[in-house]
């Protein structure tokens, strides 16, 4: 009998349950020839004995064996190894410890994306971050929203809602958002108007994915979102470029297209276009409307900012006025909340929304319903509102806090038009001064900006950066801005 | 003048801020002709004074009537409404408070999907119902995860991760499902090989999004997890239906299906096959692996039960054995956690995994980046372990519960295999007792199934259900087995 008491090593700290190290440790012995097909193994008794564990211990291992094909039972005879499975080319299917089948690239075709252009990054550690407008975690009721959460999850009545939960996202924060939609933009429509997403990302993704084929027209804004312009293009359209100026797109360029061609598609973010952060006029909106009214186009209005706009109210979006049910309106409550937590919407005509659902349970089934339900109490109970108020309030001072330090340190470097609204300046620096140094210097001197190279579309180089001043206090947009002139030259 | 206060009505218990309140009554006023083009109004001291408000008040009403163009403010003489915004149609771009341009059904071109089979729901109600395997949320840690998420988002040290955190995931995560994977499945593979996504669902999504061309022949089982099926098509694929028996799929079949010609992808749940349950031989395990290394096709390992087998240990996966980067390895947590807490994962070579990674940019930006590290804490701890562990033995005696069940109250009316693992169980019902019928009195009874259509291909009909019994006590099993048995006639 072999030294089954030295070939069988066992270690009893390990997570991997001993029965399961006795198996694998005789799979090794078979296939490294160690023990030969057709050979007789211990009795459990016997092999108990010899590894000193309990007799039950070395049944599981046999019985895992004997459900893997490597061993048979013979009655009267105890186990004996199989005699054709290790046979055949056993090294190809065993796993050594030491195999990484993952180490060679994927050499079969796929569609690739990227790389994407990318935002400077965190990590864990406390360094200067420029992001490109983000909310402050930090004022965010997240503490509240865990609370909601749990107190949901520990309540029986919730089991059933915890196991399937409705599928185009909970009822009551649908309602939540039909009641702050009708409060805030003028908006109204049903429950089956409305689908919830991780975030307006998604609900783009979706709307894309929906309408567009390979090939499509689809207008889009010079510059644009970058993200969303990656979306259309891996799904094949055909990125069209509207001119955008201090008043938002270029609503006669758009008539001038649709004189000769019907767009297949319109990409719009009129509030705080991004990444320009400037408002489409009330006149070209209303042209808009009537262009879209005129061609019959589908829109994707992409509203992600509307809740933070500090100079008098915003103007309603297009989804709020008579559109024949062509505006996809996308909105979303991260920017609200905090960048982990999130929850975006897209409201549309009800067929739409009805397919949306499906593409959404394929894509991830459902969100956390019982977050979305948490935040639906937040709102019943206006602490999302009264939270709302508090962040405009504080990211309007911190915009002109950092408008201020712009004018006062790098008066000579940067131009900007002070944004009505929304998390980020757009800071547009002068060409003796190319952001793809400043961002390396600032690298250097430990501060994290992106080099603007994103924006870039049509060969134009923007040379801009996004600040976003809502994450930082007054101390911290300092401190960037000190470094950012530190990086200047 | 005209008789302001009673044109412009003030509800001061709306959520509808007062100033916006004036501004939307103004603007209604001249878009119905009540205050003409170019007319002057009222001074904000008058105004104010009138509507018994704060002067402020009226001055942001003013600022917002500016800001969105419907008057001017000339030097010395106040505002006046302006000549030529409010003429141009303005009843198309100022919603009346009862507009709803969603009621129309969206009739520009869109993809559609649906509708999609979809399992009984819920609810918030406790009304019975027979999921097709979901775990039991009432034994999850949920609780502790919750209080790590707290812990880590009001740690300071968090605050640049909670703004952006890594894009292919959190790394403390990652860095425990290798250990993990490690440990349970003899897999290794680095952190550039795994990203994190929302459950097993959207990293099938996603990889069947770069791998799927239209027209692309996609092998799957007959039946197959009807959920795959739908990705697979509505991405174009051409379903090729691979025979699954007791010992799962027929692999004779994909080799003379590989001899005409090569498989664009083959899509295989080796552990415990949706819906059917069964396992993959060690024995075909092998010769698919043969097959993969001398064909050459990409395949997707759905694996999202192997943490689930009561029966000795489950067979290593196709992932641990040597496939030269072929395999697509898909993971899920949620069934070890409860369904709203969505965390799975993609395993893969590195420029494969790159990509799918800013595919998962684009779709939804990153996940709870909190939640991740929060159950990587769990993991480190062997929290997660320890609850896997109890899990697995609460669920064998659930299934066993139910087997013994259905032995006793359903003999002649079920036939079934006893599932080695797994959260469900494939209940065959003779072809006497059709389910849409069964199902239909059920639901009459109190209890919520599935009429089993989902499971339908290529004409089969299998008039079979999947009862989930992971999620129910004792008790729960006895009044679902005993509502079902009711409804059978």
């Amino acid at each position: 009998m072999l030294p089954f008491q030295t070939l069988i090593p066992i270690d009893r700290n390990s997570t991997v349950p001993v029965y399961q190290q006795i198996a694998n440790a005789l799979i090794k012995l078979i296939r490294d020839g160690i023990i030969k097909p057709g050979s007789s193994l211990p009795g459990s008794r016997q092999l108990a004995l010899l590894l000193d564990v309990h007799r039950k211990t070395v049944e599981a291992a046999y019985e895992e064996l004997f459900i893997q094909d490597w061993i048979k039972v013979v009655p009267r005879k105890g186990p004996q190894v199989s005699q054709h499975l290790p046979e055949v080319r056993p090294h190809n299917f065993v796993p050594a410890v030491s195999s990484t089948p993952y180490t060679q690239p994927a050499n079969f075709p796929f569609y690739t994306f990227g790389p994407l252009a990318s935002l400077p990054g965190g990590g864990k550690k406390l360094r200067p971050v420029i992001n490109d407008g983000l909310p402050d975690p930090r004022i965010a009721p997240v503490d509240l929203l865990l609370r909601e959460y749990r107190r949901l999850f520990n309540q029986s009545s919730y089991k059933r809602f915890i196991l399937t939960g409705d599928q185009a996202g909970s009822v009551s924060l649908r309602t939540a958002i039909i009641d702050f939609l009708s409060d805030t933009r003028g908006m109204t429509f049903n429950l089956d108007n409305i689908v919830i997403t991780r975030g307006a990302q998604m609900a783009i993704f979706m709307a894309a994915r929906m309408i567009i084929r390979p090939g499509a027209n689809v207008l889009v804004g010079s510059p644009n979102y970058f993200m969303a312009d990656a979306i259309f293009r891996q799904f094949g359209a055909n990125l069209i470029r509207v001119p955008v100026d201090d008043h938002g797109m270029d609503i006669e360029f758009i008539e001038k297209f649709c004189k000769k061609q019907k767009p297949d598609l319109l990409y719009i973010i009129p509030h705080h276009h991004h990444p320009t952060t400037v408002t489409l006029s009330s006149e070209r909106r209303m042209r808009l409307l009537q262009l879209i009214d005129q061609y019959g186009f589908p829109v994707i209005e992409d509203d992600y900012d509307y809740d933070f706009h500090y100079s008098g109210g915003p103007i309603l979006p297009l989804a709020s006025a008579g559109h024949n049910g062509k505006v996809i309106y996308i909105g979303s409550l991260t920017k609200s909340l905090a960048p982990p937590i999130r929850i975006g919407y897209m409201i549309a005509p009800a067929n739409f929304i009805e397919q949306a659902t499906q593409l959404r349970r394929m894509i991830d089934i459902r969100g956390d319903s019982l977050l979305e339900e948490a935040l639906a109490t937040l709102f019943k109970a206006g602490d999302m509102q009264k939270h709302l108020k508090r962040s405009v309030k504080l990211y309007q001072q911190r915009r002109n806090i950092l408008c201020e330090l712009l004018e006062q340190e790098l008066k000579d470097v940067v131009t900007f038009t002070k944004p009505q609204g929304g998390l980020a300046l757009w800071t547009k620096f002068r060409k003796e001064y190319p952001l793809s140094e400043i961002s390396e210097r600032a690298a250097n001197n430990g501060l994290m900006i992106s080099d603007g190279r994103m924006y870039d579309v049509d060969g134009h180089h923007f040379n801009a950066l996004r600040i976003g001043f809502a994450s930082m206090n007054e101390k911290e947009l300092e401190e960037a801005v000190g470094l950012l002139k530190k990086s200047v030259k």
